[in-house]
């Protein structure tokens, strides 16, 4: 594999815009990207698009050559990648692999949801075709409760509490607050975030992601060709997308992402580094649960020492690790679709030196870690600065 | 760009199985293709998916880990691809890109669709998303009535008849007959193919292809390695998946489908042969008037003239250029994701020589034509005998 790198990034605010379609999402972030990067239609020679549910949110299929087109990229191939909420960082992996084996040179990478237009429950509802819909989804247990689990089990194993859920939801809201993209920039205390409204025992309104609409870009190229385009280029020094079982009840234990321990050895060994080395991480917070098992999972610390770490504060903006430093999909959003391509764009600007307020000062090796379903996809990337 | 075999082929009957799951028919076609191969599950290191619209027929996504995990096969990359009717034609292109690029020697190859457990209208509604939702699908256009403008204006521009439109009809319901895996096995007359029920002028029942459901798979590897699985390898020797509009106003001429003809002459290109050289092909008949375009895009004929080639018997088993021995969409059965993969099991078999009755005297270049909505998507593959 020659080293891949990406030259540019584009974003669309995340939030709920009931006027806004998912194409016209797609295509925003398409061409914020393309001018980041001083790239022309013309020389994109594949459009890699993530995408969970178009079809169920909002009727819409085929959506690869139907944003592509809109960008004007057409007689390439244009392909859309589901893997659940994995799904651009899917993308973003098949990518990085075409690109690094000689392939294509110039690859635009996407990811878009549009989820606000259904209702709650409808959501919840498409959202649990991620999950096994011939058993636990038969059986009632929607995403909230699956992770309501996991999250009863780590508590029952390794004493992790509530206030260390709550941590995390104070944390990631504290990073969002500070980011103008976000969908919910608001402040919380632990007192509101142990307060919540349940959703799923013991899950509350504070431990669950967003539901959101938004998309995400990133542009790729062989890294000797990086300079052709920009001067703050990014390496794609690991990554690895595996998979495990769908169904919860098919694991050996549910406190861990087996798929995302492997992703990350492979990742790890690919870029050459420990887990020790790796300075910040965007993490997949689709509950509060789920960034103490990534933190666990990825090696940033033992199994079952993720609650404490993140109650200490150790993964916070000023912490020794931070994570999340977006505010996370439970503060940034979760347009499941562009949430893998929106931490490759986080983790970018960081590295860049353009994340605002946000910005750490240890900033020049960064992770991110994508998740689809229960753990059945995940995708682990390690990003640098290239120089 | 390393040549790369195709070593096991596996595919479902097509037809309507109120009793089967779609995660059933899938795990059938992946076993029965990696029985052919002589290959174990573990011996896999992807798995590429090609899938339509599962969660809208079935209510079930992320359904790469979901079929993998059910034939042992997990802690590697698994992944879905969606292209409209080319779902699984993409996944080819894909899968056939990584091993040719040395990403992975043995991969799994898919494609699924599970749709008569929906009725017609909705069926109808979900296939329709492969088109634009916001603007023809708005109008109230679905794919019979875009196929009919498509037909109509092909006979308005170069004199084709409902004649030459029935002739493919007849042709491929004979074909079909022959099929012991084939949804319809019922010949038809010029007469029945004339006096069909009407669907959308001048389309009528016979010349749409069939609600499916069924499944495909085929195992690749690096031609170098194939000896070790199978005496009887074929070669993929050219293959490109390119796109375009996918609305059917935003096109130049509605008579011919841009992304076909340019798939095509990479496909040519990269295999070093023309469209004379093709013995017989598998192209996508999705309805009577698509084959007919086919003919003229793929360069079998010149433009126009693919009504008459298919009227004069030159597409017939015994003419000079079969197309759909395997009696194509219109009567093998169209499980949309399941159609491109079914395309490379169907050419191989003939090269194989193991296509029984169907089997042709002259099989040793054959070509498939995958087609993803009204043309946005085109995946064109050309495999011939190894030796």
């Amino acid at each position: 594999m020659r080293p891949v790198a990406v030259i540019g990034i584009g974003k669309t605010a995340f939030g709920a815009f009931p006027d806004r379609d998912l194409r016209s999402l797609a295509v925003e972030a398409g061409r914020k990207c393309m001018e980041d990067a001083h790239v022309k239609p013309s020389q994109v020679e594949a459009f890699y698009l993530g995408n969970f549910a178009g079809p169920s949110f909002v009727g819409q299929n085929h959506l690869a050559p139907y944003i592509a087109g809109a960008m004007d990229i057409t007689g390439v191939p244009c392909t859309r990648f589901e893997a659940a909420c994995a799904s651009s960082g899917s993308a973003f992996f098949h990518a990085v692999s075409a690109v690094g084996a000689g392939l294509y040179d110039v690859v635009l990478v996407g990811g878009v949801e549009k989820m606000t237009s259904q209702p709650t429950p409808k959501v919840t509802e498409i959202l649990a075709g991620a999950g096994d819909m011939c058993g636990e989804g038969r059986a009632g247990a929607t995403f909230p409760a699956l992770f309501a689990m996991i999250a009863r089990r780590h508590m029952y194993q390794y004493g992790t509490t509530r206030e260390m859920l709550a941590a995390v939801a104070v944390k990631n809201h504290a990073n969002g607050a500070k980011n103008p993209q976000a969908h919910m920039r608001k402040v919380i205390t632990m007192e509101q975030a142990l307060g919540g409204k349940p959703i799923a025992d013991p899950l509350t309104v504070y431990d669950c992601s967003l539901i959101s609409d938004g998309a995400a870009a990133v542009l790729i190229v062989p890294l000797e060709r990086a300079s052709e385009f920009t001067d703050k280029p990014a390496r794609v020094l690991g990554i690895a997308q595996t998979s495990d079982q769908v169904a919860l009840d098919q694991k050996e234990d549910i406190t861990t992402f087996k798929a995302v321990k492997e992703a990350a050895q492979k990742a790890y060994k690919m870029a050459g580094v420990t887990a020790n080395d790796i300075q910040f991480a965007e993490v997949h917070d689709c509950f509060t649960i789920a960034e103490i098992v990534a933190s666990e999972d990825l090696g940033f610390v033992k199994k079952g020492e993720g609650g404490p770490y993140a109650l200490q504060g150790c993964t916070a903006l000023n912490g020794p690790r931070p994570l999340n430093t977006s505010g996370g999909l439970k503060s940034k959003g979760h347009p499941v679709g562009a949430t893998g391509v929106a931490q490759i764009c986080d983790v970018v600007a960081q590295i860049r030196g353009e994340a605002g307020e946000r910005q750490l000062q240890r900033h020049s090796l960064g992770l991110a870690q994508n998740l689809g379903g229960s753990g059945a996809t995940a995708v682990v990337t390690i990003l640098g600065a290239a120089a």
